[in-house]
This record gives C-alpha cells, structure tokens and sequence, in this order.
C-alpha cells in the first residue's frame, strides 16, 4: 500500500521529466530537420532553459522527499524497477554540484565550437586547449560519481551501466588479434570483392522508397514513427508513440541511405516495443547505449547483409528502380555491402575494423582520464595506433585525433558502446538461430516481423528497467564476449572473400 | 540602478517562461504538421505539462518577490513596458485559483471532444450541457478577473486589452446599418461578378510556389520562417526568428492556398517584426487579436485584392500556370476575389457579410455570459440573427450554431477581434495612403517591402509593449472608429458591383 503510494508519485515526477526531456528532444529534432537557420540561437537558449529545467526537476525538493520516501521501504524498492531507477538517476544527478555542471556544459558549448575550427585547420594544438579543461572537469566528475577499480569505470558508466574497464580490456585485446587475423587472411584476395552493385546513379524519390519499404518490413510503424531528412542520420524519440528517424541520401551511392534507414530503424524498433506501462518514466530508454547499438547493428550489418535480405528485397529492388539498374545477383550484392577496407575514417569503416577505430579511442580516453598520458602527444599516439593496427597513417589531424565530435561534448565513455554493440548483436544472433532455426529463410521470404517480436520479447520491453549484463545474461545465458562475433565475423570475411 | 537590476531579473524570469511556452507552440506546431497520428494522447499530456510549468513559474513565488519588488519601484516601473507587461500578467494569472485553471482546462478538453461529435450529429442539445458548464466557468472568471461596467469586458480584455461592450456596441450597430446599405446597393448586379478566375485546375506545386513567391515579395523572411501544409492554416511563431506558417490547398480553387498563405504571411510579418530587445519577453507577442487580425486582412483583403496587386502578380502567375490558366486581366481577378455573397459559414464569408458574423457571435456570447438568454434558446436566437441580418437559415445545427470550434475551447471574448482587425486594417491603410502617396503604384510594380516597413516601424516593433487603443491613436490620431472600413468597404463593394 505504503509502496504503491510512493510509486505512483515517483511515476507523476517522472512524468513531468521525461515530458520536459521530450520537449527538448523534439526542439532538437525540428532543429535537425525543419528549423529555419535563422533561428539556431533562440533555439539553443530554449533547450538549453528545457535542460536545466528537466535537472532542477530531478535534482529539486520533491525528488529529494521521494528518494527519502523510498529509502525509508527498506529494500522493497528493489523489486520495482522504477523505484530504482528513480533513486539511481536521483542520485547521480545530485553527486554533481551545479556548479560543475553549469561550468562543463559551458565548456562542452564552447569545445564544440573549438573542435570544428580546429578540424576545418586540421589543427589538433588549437582543440588542445579546450580538451584539456574538459578531461580535467570529466576528472572532477567521474571523482565525485565514484568508481571501485578505474576513474574511467565511473564514466563508461553514464553509458554503459555495470560496464568495467577490467572487463573491456581482455575483450578488446582479443578482438584485436582476431582482426589481425581476418585481415591478414583476406589480404590475397582483397581485390575480388567489389561494391560497384552499390554505386550508380539512384534518385533520391526512389531510395527514399525502397528504404521505406524495408523499414515498413522490418516491422517500423509509421503510425508511431516518420522518417525525414537530416545532414547526420538519427533517432530520437519523444515517447513509444512517437518515433523520428533520419537519413541522408548520395544519389551516387545506395548504401548511406539505405543503410543509414535499416541502422535508425533497427533502434527506433527498439524505442516503439517498450512496454505501454513505461510511458513518460525513466524506463522508457535503452538499456545502454551498447544495447542500443546492438539493436541498430544486428539489422544493419547482420540481417540485412545476408544473402538471404538480397534474395527477398531484389525484386522490389528491381521494381523500383529498373532491371538496368538492379542487374546484379542477390550474392553480388551480399558481397558488396560486405567489403572489407581498412581506412581512416571510423564512420566510413566496415564492421570488422570498426572496431580498431573503437579501441584506439577507448585506450586514449582510459589514458587521459587516468592522467597516464600528455594530452600533447595525442595526435602521434593516435597515427602510431593506426598505422599498427590498420596500416594507415592520417596526413593531417582533421582525418586523424579531429575526426570524433565526440570529445567536444563530453562524451567520453560513449566510444566503447559502439563495439560492445557488434558483440551483443553477434551473440543476439546466435541465440535467436537457435531459437528460430529457419531465421534465414524467413529473412529471404521478406517475414522479418517474427525477428522484430523476438526482440521486442526479449529486449525491446524491458527498456531500462534491466541493465545491459543481466539482458544478455537472460538471452544468451552467458557474459558478454568477443567470440560470438569473431567467429560469426571471420565466418562471413572467409565467404565473401572466398578464403579457404 | 535599482529598477535595472530588478529589469534584469524580470527579464530572466521571462526568458524561462517564454522558452517553455515556445516549446510548447512547437509541440502545437508539430502536431498540426509532422507528428505520426498514434502520438496524439501522449503528445497532448507532454504540451499540458508544459503549460502548467509556465503558469506555475508565473504565478509562483520567484514570481511573486519580482512583482513585490516592482511594486516598491512607486511607478518608475510605468515607463518600462516588461515591468508593466509582467504586473499585468502575473496579477491576472494569480487571480484565478489553481482548481478553477484546472476544472477550465478539463472541462475545455471535454468539450473539443463533445462538440465534435454534436456538429457531425448537428445536434446542439448534445453540446448544450458542455456549454452550461463552460459559460459557468468563464463567469466565474470574469468575476474573478473583474470589470467596471460588463462582466463581458473581463473576458473581451483577454483579447483585446482595454476594449469595452460600451465601446463596441455603437460601432457594430453602426457596421450592421452600413453592411445592410451596401447589401441593398450591389444587389441589382449581384450576378455581374463571378469568381470563375480563382477556380480551375491548379496543381499543389504550383499553387504552393506562386504562393511562397508572393509571400516572399510581402517582405516574409524564409531564414526565420516556414510554411507547411496543414488540416486549417494558422501562424505560429517560436521568438521573431522562427516563425511558421501552414496552408491548406484546394486543387480546384486558387483561393484557399493564395490568400490563406496570404493572410498567414500578414501574421507572420507581425511575428517576425518585434524589436530584438523583445526576444524571450512578454513582449514579443501581438498587442491584441484585432491587431494581430489587422497585419493578416491589411494584406488579405485590402492589399492583395486592389486591382494593382494582380496587375504586378499576373506575369508571374502566367508565367508558373501557363497562359491558357492565366486568361483573364488584373482588373477580372480584381472582381473575382472581391465577390460578395451573404452565406452561412462564417469563414468562408467575403470581406463584407464577415461582420455580420462576428456580431452574431458578439451579441450571443454577450448575453450569455450576462445570463440574460437561456442557453437552450441559442440555434433558435442564431438563426433568426443569421435570417434577419443576411437573409439565410441554417437548415441544421452544423451548420448554424455549431460551426465555431472557439466556445468549446471556452474562447469567449476571441470573435470580435476578427471585425476589430478590419476596422484596424482600414484605418491602417487610410494613413498608409495618406504617408505613402504612391502605395498603389508601388503594389503594381510588386514593390511591397516599403509596406512591410511601414507596418514594422508604426505596429510590428512594439509588439505587446503598447496597448491596441495606444498604437492606432499613435498612428491615425483618432480611438477606433467603423468608418473608414465602412467608406473603403462602400467604395469597393461599388467599383467592383459597378453600382453608381
């Protein structure tokens, strides 16, 4: 009785938040599609006043009276996830003076900014400055968040809740070698793979088409969604009912569209299947941002890089866009979206040395939050990595240590989410083989609507009410591991490369 | 110095208000627009969360010390119109006890809802009960609010700020004497014009590009402003530097499109022409529904329909829908879109039989909230008005009484802006032609932005800093009167009826 009372304040709180934090979202999304460029200032101020509110609201008085409230059940909170939510975002937000939180989100402002001259002069001693200020204030906050082994645990945390840097490096480490060893074995026949079924001269109306029709395939409801144009593709949502995608789309190449589309649909997925009850809570959120990545990637680069998505999609393929145009075979295609290319632009990567790029920034964030490293040195660790583990060395610091905007805004501790997305999605898809052993004839009948159930059971509902490590503990039945995704990654390099 | 410190403040306090009722507007504005249909009900409670954090920022105690501390400043504050501005609206939203907000806001939101249903039934008795409820509501208010001499002008100052049944009667008497005259007059040729230039087939393309081009060359600034489609056009803005405009197209009419956007176009100058120093204010705003009205039909209904604005349009609309479309002279378009023809519907009346709308809806909400006619009695009062006034009857409810959405949104008071706009309007353009000899041959030559510049010096720039009464007296030397708009409406209706 006492309980429910509690929650269902602790559920009007949240309420007002996350209708405050949506609000921001959909001024940030009009800011991304539709606004006007005149108006970019007045827009700033807005969200900056529907940020600061959502943080008063969280960290205020009455939140403070509910989390006593709930303190004062004893551990009956433990057994509802929204108590404990509650009481974990409450908390978090208030370890953070204000004033620190004022002066980082100045900085944040300001290295962003900075970062985008620095990189147009490809001038990594210009962003130097600013990135110093901002890894000393991560310093102070990951100090005042707390940490049990590793200073960075504390902010791969923000990220990647119960993530640790103990548990990262093995992983990494061997991940690293298995990429070595793909490279190295489909080094012979790196010229035999082609991507040319992907290039050409495709209309935007079209491409807009097709990838609609495969979103509206892989389940996306449009009654609860839309998807526009952005200069960066996203997904943002403002509530389950309300999910926006975006893409991009080169009329000279199929790929940034189309593949952009299934990568935002696979997480706006996500964001449609959690559970009604959740609505406007803190539940209503992925799970982490690996988990989230694991739902973009396991359509993006897995699904839909099968031979089996060709064989389904070829004839509305051809459909749409001609016999001339579409003259390839289902297995040309396969081998194309599946190229394997060191390169030196993470964005641009292929999902096996994707990874490289990842593990170079997790090292250096490690480092630099451990204060391990000069922040001076940077660029030249940066190039050496790269040289070792790709073979390619940057000719300037815009394709090099200034390619990321992600330390401008204080996103340290986000990099490593991105892999820890291919290695869920591996581990996904061998579970769900297991459990639904005609997947890949499904997938080449087109009935991809049981893949998106499957998820929506076993991931999509439960939002963040469950931490990343016990979701894929309750699917796979194990820890996270690199295995799943270096066999299943050396697997298809071996066919689409055709090494025996 | 102590008044500029407690400026500041103010200021600040505005700028949070403000942002959060822009967010707001946003919300509006995306779901007239972009918003997928399954989000309405969530979409609904994130804008009343909004709207009740704005109100509880302006009547709470933040609020309360700033007003205090005002009211210590013994009338330095008089000259400062956001000290002024910020009295007024903080002393009018505490004056109504959070429970009535809350039963108004309930009530309101059932009532949409059940006078949807009783227009699609045509059934008044269906909405008579919500009705009851609401005019309770609004009377209690206006008691609240309170008034010298009508209980009406509570309600009217919500619109029109300083504006009187006392006032108003004598010059609706007056319009109603006029309208009859000029009904009587023009009606030996009343099927001498016809509107056959406006209808056709004009594709959406091509209507919305000859509109954006029109809406252009009135001066509206597309760097901090949009038009999209929408189910009924409307103006919306986020701060001067974001304002958006929606239109609706009528594949067969060019009316709809032209002149909607048009009309939007004049609201939006208005929106887009507030001083800079108004920006996140109370000020930036219309000073009233008449005045804000006033931008829209100056341009709607005096500018754009002279026979000088289709002699500058004609080349560019032959030039976007061909010659064969294009057939007739300025001067047959001139006639065309000034066709007068009493009707039923209020918002598809011309210029002239408007009026007698307005002071329907005028005279019956009067009563109304003076108790002084029975509800019950209201198709039977409408009617006979709509009789005796312009010689029609409603042949049910739908399309009598039941027409306006504004009483089910408990929007007593709105209705006689829509005729004060056209009083405005016309003594706008009498002093506009008076300071600006050559305004019509400047319109013939497509030479509008002087137009624009003239309104954003005399009106636009004040924004909500001076009252309505204020501003015309400044411009034209006189307090409101109908008889310019009564000469202008004569002299047209005349001239195009070639009555002499």
């Amino acid at each position: 009785m006492e309980t429910s009372k509690i929650l269902e304040e602790v559920v009007q709180t949240m309420h007002t938040i996350s209708d405050i934090n949506a609000a921001a979202s959909i001024l940030n999304w009009d800011q991304e599609t539709y606004m006007p460029s005149g108006a970019s200032e007045t827009r700033a101020e807005q969200i900056s006043t529907l940020e600061t509110l959502a943080h008063q609201f969280l960290t205020g008085e009455r939140s403070r009276h509910l989390a006593d409230k709930i303190s004062g059940l004893n551990g009956t909170a433990d057994s509802e996830p929204l108590l404990k939510l509650f009481i974990h975002d409450f908390e978090r937000a208030s370890k953070l003076p204000e004033d620190l939180v004022r002066r980082t989100s100045r900085a944040q402002a300001l290295a962003q900014d900075t970062w985008k001259h620095a990189r147009t002069e490809k001038n990594y001693a210009k962003f130097q400055p600013v990135l110093t200020e901002l890894v000393n204030l991560k310093i102070e906050a990951a100090e005042r968040y707390g940490y049990v082994e590793n200073r960075y645990d504390a902010l791969l945390n923000l990220f990647e809740p119960g993530m640790t840097v103990t548990q990262l490096n093995p992983v990494f480490d061997n991940l690293r070698t298995a990429t070595a060893e793909i490279l190295t074995a489909i080094a012979p026949n790196l010229d035999k793979v082609s991507d040319a079924p992907m290039q050409g001269s495709f209309s935007k109306e079209k491409q807009m088409e097709f990838s609609k029709y495969i979103s509206g395939k892989m389940g996306f409801d449009f009654n609860n969604g839309r998807i526009d144009l952005s200069t960066h593709p996203f997904c943002t949502s403002f509530s389950q009912y309300d999910v926006r995608l975006t893409t991009r789309i080169n009329e000279n190449d199929l790929h940034s569209c189309l593949y952009g589309v299934i990568h935002e649909t696979g997480h706006g997925l996500y964001e449609q299947g959690f559970a009604a009850k959740y609505a406007r809570t803190f539940a209503a959120d992925g799970a982490s941002i690996g988990m989230h990545e694991s739902q973009s990637l396991l359509w993006e680069t897995v699904i839909t890089r099968t031979e089996e998505f060709w064989t389904f999609a070829l004839p509305k393929f051809k459909e749409i866009f001609g016999e001339s145009v579409a003259k390839y075979t289902p297995r040309d295609y396969y081998r194309a979206v599946n190229t394997i290319k060191p390169s030196l632009i993470r964005t641009e990567a292929d999902e096996v040395t994707y990874n490289m790029h990842i593990i170079l920034r997790y090292e250096l964030e490690r480092e630099m939050i451990n204060q391990t490293i000069d922040l001076k040195d940077i660029p030249e660790i940066w190039n050496e990595k790269m040289r070792r583990n790709l073979g390619q060395v940057p000719k300037n610091d815009a394709e090099g240590c200034l390619q990321d905007i992600h330390w401008s805004f204080g996103g340290f501790g986000y990099f490593p989410g991105y892999t820890l997305g291919k290695l869920y999605a591996a581990m996904e898809w061998n579970v769900l083989q297991t459990q639904m052993p005609d997947v890949r004839s499904k997938i080449a009948n087109g009935d991809l609507m049981p893949i998106r159930e499957w998820l929506r059971e076993n991931i999509h509902q439960y939002g963040r009410s469950q931490k990343p490590a016990e979701i894929i503990k309750r699917i796979t039945g194990k820890p996270l591991t690199e295995k799943d995704f270096v066999e299943y990654a050396k697997a298809k390099a071996m066919d689409v490369y055709q090494v025996r």
